[in-house]
């Protein structure tokens, strides 16, 4: 099966698709996040996988907003520890780095690291993590490092100057998988969730009517993100994930009343509630 | 007085920073958004205004988090609206064009007229806009080109190439004042907005019952923001905007029970619903 994911060999994004999908299906890197939506919407690949959210850095917005433009289905979730790494070409040391490249979100979660051990450094962002550490090993920098993950430094060979650098250890990411179609999980799932997005009417207190909907049937909410409609000024689209699988009773009636209240509704998944896991690095 | 805004001269925030302070001021450029936050909140500068929200693209997070962390207080809000300029050196040409340097937001609004016109072109980020025309002016770069404000046009003497290159032409954003002390709106203001934040006990219906506190009241919510508590998993801090001035009865009220609900509770102040204007392009 062809399963996409956003970045190069190395990347997260790989590692949890590899523990989602299982290791005997042929991974195929995207550059961007919407080419992996593109794929999976247009057939090419079967499933994707993307990231959507960090528990530090928050939602990750496009990925929101790609979910709706593409039409892909949610079909399941997994959450990842992340671990970064400081990573040079052999015989660089601490001192010869001038220059340190990666992906702004994880310069961003290596920020007190950055600043204490390497106040002097030029930090550049790059769209990817592991795109970043094949540059410095392209090049052959020695003038320079990367943050990636421990998976980038054995594909590409490369020195860990430094492990677990973020600042803060506790450093989750929960990755969607996608399909074109949705398939709604086995009956015998213990926990499953549901991912539905939509805009309100113009009444008031449209919100709390919407949330009243799940609150008034013990439906308990997972998340809320709220997203501005393209084009339609502050106006909102409100992205919600809720316990429960949406053919249940409950969930169903929950949804039929929260149509009375929406201009636009679109249901993304019922999924099975994913596992956390920590990353599996292998020599390949 | 001295006013801190973020970017370089000709950055849409000195425009909206002038408009809302008045010109008579003296505005004090910083690289960086969490500069801005510092330099109020060290009394450097006496105020400053940071974006925290696009119609197109949606909130700027960083600057959410740095209002908690900076302690710093909202005293107002502006709106403004965007347009994006094609900007180059004198002589240049679109054909002559390879990259084209922009923020990544920019960039990202002009998805579309980048496709159509410069499907062949190279795209690179940018800190801010000011700063990408400032560069090419500066290395006199004959084969790249940098969307900017008009104002950065005017201000590097720069050729403007294509005008209102946005995709979508209601492109608003909406910038917030900010003093080290709340300061409350003057009684006789027409429309007054308050802001807080919050995090809630591990409740059934935490998020309904917060909402209740305001619904119950008729007191109109403009917007809620979740945004992850750092270190502490997928648990959220909700950022909510609400009618009418804290030392209202109802809002007052209302603020006592939502305190019956939460672990964690913020002002961020009660101040004047903003205006929306255009930028006003002035050679200096």
């Amino acid at each position: 099966m062809n399963i996409a994911f956003p970045g190069e060999r190395g990347a997260f994004s790989e590692l949890a698709a590899v523990e989602f999908f299982g290791p005997d299906n042929n991974f195929i890197a995207f550059n961007e996040f919407n080419d992996v939506f593109e794929s999976v919407a247009s057939g090419k690949c079967k499933s994707g996988l993307v990231p959507i959210e960090n528990s530090l850095a928050g939602s990750i917005h496009q990925n929101y907003d790609a979910l709706l433009e593409s039409k892909c289905h949610i079909i399941g979730e997994i959450y990842l520890q992340i671990g970064h790494y400081l990573i040079a070409n052999e015989k660089v040391t601490p001192k010869n780095i001038k220059r340190i490249f990666s992906h702004p979100q994880a310069l961003a979660q290596c920020k007190k690291f950055l600043k204490t051990k390497f106040p002097e450094v030029e930090t550049i962002s790059f769209s990817n993590t592991a795109l970043a550490v094949k540059k410095i090993k392209k090049e052959n920098l020695k003038d320079s490092a990367a943050i990636g993950s421990m998976q980038a430094a054995i594909d590409f060979d490369m020195k860990v100057l430094a492990s677990n650098i973020q600042d803060n250890k506790w450093n989750t990411t929960r990755f969607i998988a996608l399909e074109r179609k949705n398939h709604y999980p086995a009956r015998n799932q213990s926990s499953v969730k549901s991912s539905i997005v939509f805009s309100m009417k113009n009444i008031p207190g449209a919100l709390f009517k919407c949330l009243a909907v799940f609150a008034l049937r013990d439906i308990d909410l997972h998340k809320i993100e709220s997203r501005p409609v393209h084009g339609r000024g502050f106006k909102y689209l409100f992205y919600l994930d809720f316990s429960g699988d949406i053919r249940d009773e409950a969930q169903n009636n929950a949804i039929n009343h929260l149509k009375e209240l929406t201009s636009f509704y679109h249901f993304l998944g019922s999924y099975p509630t994913g596992r956390q896991i920590k990353p599996v690095y292998k020599k390949r």
